[in-house]
């Protein structure tokens, strides 16, 4: 077992960790809580106890890494390894992570979003396996993105390239969290697509969601998607407003990327072909006529493991192509 | 002089030629009319005569071109080398065009779309020539656009990428050409610039432009542009729109590309400082708040040749990755 590569996931609950051969073949991993409010220090000290831990259970020492890969939210500035200001963490400003982990496991350590790094995952070894061009999308309580150029990520001048959810599709729309007006995320995440159901009902729009409020005191995208399903109008209303806004944003990403396959990921993909099916109906609805697109647009295929796997995947591709 | 690269710049009206030297220094230039009435084989004898004539009086004989770069404008299947269908070309369908030219000139043929050529000279050599991330938008009776990602042209699958006027920033609005509705281009491009005035007018909208109107039988985006200037109400209106249209598209190409500089070339960029503090403004405006953004808009450097020195500095890139 000559080289040894990690794979960091780091989230706003949990911190992913997975170890793996040369070839991207999971070797050992696990999660435990991120406890971002202990600050930077204690967040790297409990990633460097962590890999120590999943490396020993495969009778492996720390000496042995090759390279680790961290993901982690944005916006940050990946290029120069500094998480700047994190929603999801927001005890970590103007951290140089890169420099901490690499320090804390004596081993080179490449960073990028964690969108990027699941993307990285599914291009590897995924959904993408079989393609260069490939866009990629995380529909989830907001909604991220990648983007795969001839082979490579796209990561943009310091690494924020492929912030998908942040494309503007009704400009002076909804007020999005970032400071923008009508973002593709304020649209079709699972957060705003169970919010756009509240708002109606508010206005007075009937509903069996009604009965989900009353009890639960809220509604899940889960909830929308099943009542849709089950044949309510208001959730089916809402449902197939949140798949046309995706399908635009799909159109758009094809005028500029042309990737040969588009793919999903995300909580949000447990509904299934009912999902993807209105997602490529209103992108076959809205797309141009002057040539025919044969873009494939699919699901993910390596479920919660993608950004582990996509940040070793990077930094093996990194070596690889000597920039470690 | 060892090696020489020729660069043609396939129009609808005109065919714009020059030759150049592998630092891309420019030897020599002309321009034909197109006639592409007469068909597929008469443009290419008509590309391949002039070239003998640009290089003939430069004392160069056609057998030391070391490879030619041609730029002409889509959808078509760049990667295949084939024009299928232009609305600017409508004799040439399914043409082969790449291998009919290389089979002309007798020497190896690179094959992009118009305004990827013009994008690749300003990076070579114009506007954007230090920086590695780069955008550009072709403002003219249509809008067109090419990317630099990472020092590379992205050309998607079929070689259809950077197709910028079809994003579409308003689902549902003016139905556009290609069959969608709402495209950039419907709102922005000189030619809706104009008619969106004429729309106005219809509705009963009041404007100094009505003298134009009826002195000229038309109104064009120049007209609008200096009514504008000049204080015109709907002229103000109308060019705020195109602007903000612009503007907006600028934000969510920044989300997918961050690019370091957003470069507009075209017949409308003639408007100067005018336009380009508008869609400053509107960027400003619009774009989100988490996270301070540093990329640079300005207007390409190269003028008219772009073209050409684009299609000649791909075929030397082209060559230099050993592709050629």
């Amino acid at each position: 077992m000559s080289e040894i590569y990690v794979g960091v996931d780091l989230g706003g609950t949990n911190i992913k960790i997975g170890c793996f051969n040369s070839e991207l073949r999971l070797i050992n991993k696990t999660a435990v809580a991120t406890e971002a409010d202990m600050g930077a220090e204690a967040v790297v000290e409990n990633i460097g106890t962590t890999i120590a831990e999943v490396l020993g259970a495969a009778d492996i020492s720390m000496d042995k890494i090759t390279a680790a890969g961290l993901g982690a939210p944005g916006p940050a500035n990946y290029k120069a390894g500094l998480i700047i200001q994190c929603c999801n963490l927001p005890k970590l400003k103007n951290v140089p992570i890169r420099r901490m982990l690499s320090d804390r496991l004596g081993c080179p350590v490449v960073f990028d979003n964690d969108a990027n790094v699941a993307c990285w995952g599914e291009f590897a070894v995924g959904a993408g396996r079989d393609v260069e061009n490939m866009v990629f999308f995380t529909l989830g309580t907001g909604i991220g993105g990648g983007i795969i150029c001839d082979g490579e990520l796209v990561q943009g001048c310091d690494g924020n390239g492929a912030e998908l959810g942040h494309i503007i599709i009704h400009p002076g729309g909804r007020q999005c969290g970032c400071g923008q007006k009508g973002c593709l995320g304020t649209y079709a995440s699972a957060s705003w697509t169970a919010r756009r159901v509240l708002e109606a009902i508010k206005e007075g729009a009937k509903s069996s969601l009604q009965n989900i409020l009353e009890e639960n005191g809220e509604v899940t995208c889960e909830d929308v998607f099943e009542h849709s399903k089950a044949g309510d109008g208001l959730a089916k209303e809402i449902t197939d407003g949140t798949a046309e806004a995706i399908g635009i944003v799909c159109i758009s990403i094809l005028h500029v990327q042309e990737p040969q396959r588009i793919v999903f990921a995300g909580e949000m993909i447990a509904a299934g072909d009912f999902l993807l099916d209105k997602i490529r109906y209103y992108f076959d609805k809205h797309i141009w006529k002057i040539k025919k697109e044969s873009v494939e647009i699919c699901f993910a295929a390596l479920g919660a493991d993608a950004g582990i796997i996509g940040a070793a995947g990077l930094a093996i591709h990194a070596r690889q192509q000597g920039k470690l």
